[in-house]
């Protein structure tokens, strides 16, 4: 069974190639970005507040091979794509911690960045111990 | 642009009706389930171990209609779905951070549940926290 999934917006961040990327979100927490939320999902993102923490959903879009077992970014041992936060793993699902700094309209100002500039969305959640 | 999405495993738990399911998974932190992974991503498990914390990532397949207004479990003011972390949502990913009890061969068991039993997993990754 295949599942499909729709983009709800985009990442914009002034990552244009992945090496310029931080590994984590933790790691890159002064840099600023936006995402910008489709129109049609807009009234979605009521209720979110700056200095709020988010997790984005997002898709890695430019990884494609995904090998089980992978060297961690700090690690001289291979280890299993689902003990490492790899962006090179089954599905290509990625989930970034981020702090909201300000939402206008449908766009989603927010610092923690770690993806790719035009990067989709596919959801964002209020992290566990904002609720 | 659709995205297509191919499970790697199953939930399987006690849970055989939403009802059941405790509101968020730290509420159900004494609930037992287990992770079947498909063996062809079973290699990818290497690395995790008991006693760990993980973000299950899944599908909530038996959720259809997502309005992008819904009350909160614990409120009586509906709010944007992207501010909560509703069932009923676009693209019905679900996550969920849960403890390691054990691992053997493809199945991972564990604490934390509030996923339904034949719930489809779509990825695995270490708790951020862990890293």
């Amino acid at each position: 069974m295949d599942i499909a999934i729709k983009p709800i917006g985009l990442i914009k961040s002034d990552f244009k190639v992945t090496t310029d990327i931080p590994r984590q979100s933790i790691y890159g927490k002064d840099k600023k970005a936006c995402a910008i939320i489709d129109e049609e999902y807009a009234l979605g993102l009521q209720g979110l507040q700056a200095g709020q923490f988010i997790e984005i959903v997002f898709y890695f879009n430019k990884s494609d091979k995904a090998p089980l077992l992978q060297y961690p970014c700090c690690g001289i041992e291979k280890k299993g794509v689902f003990s490492i936060r790899s962006p090179h793993r089954p599905n290509h699902i990625g989930i970034s911690k981020v702090k909201i700094l300000k939402i206008e309209k449908n766009i989603v100002y927010f610092t923690g960045v770690d993806m790719l500039n035009d990067t989709p969305i596919i959801d964002i959640k209020p992290s566990i111990a904002e609720i």
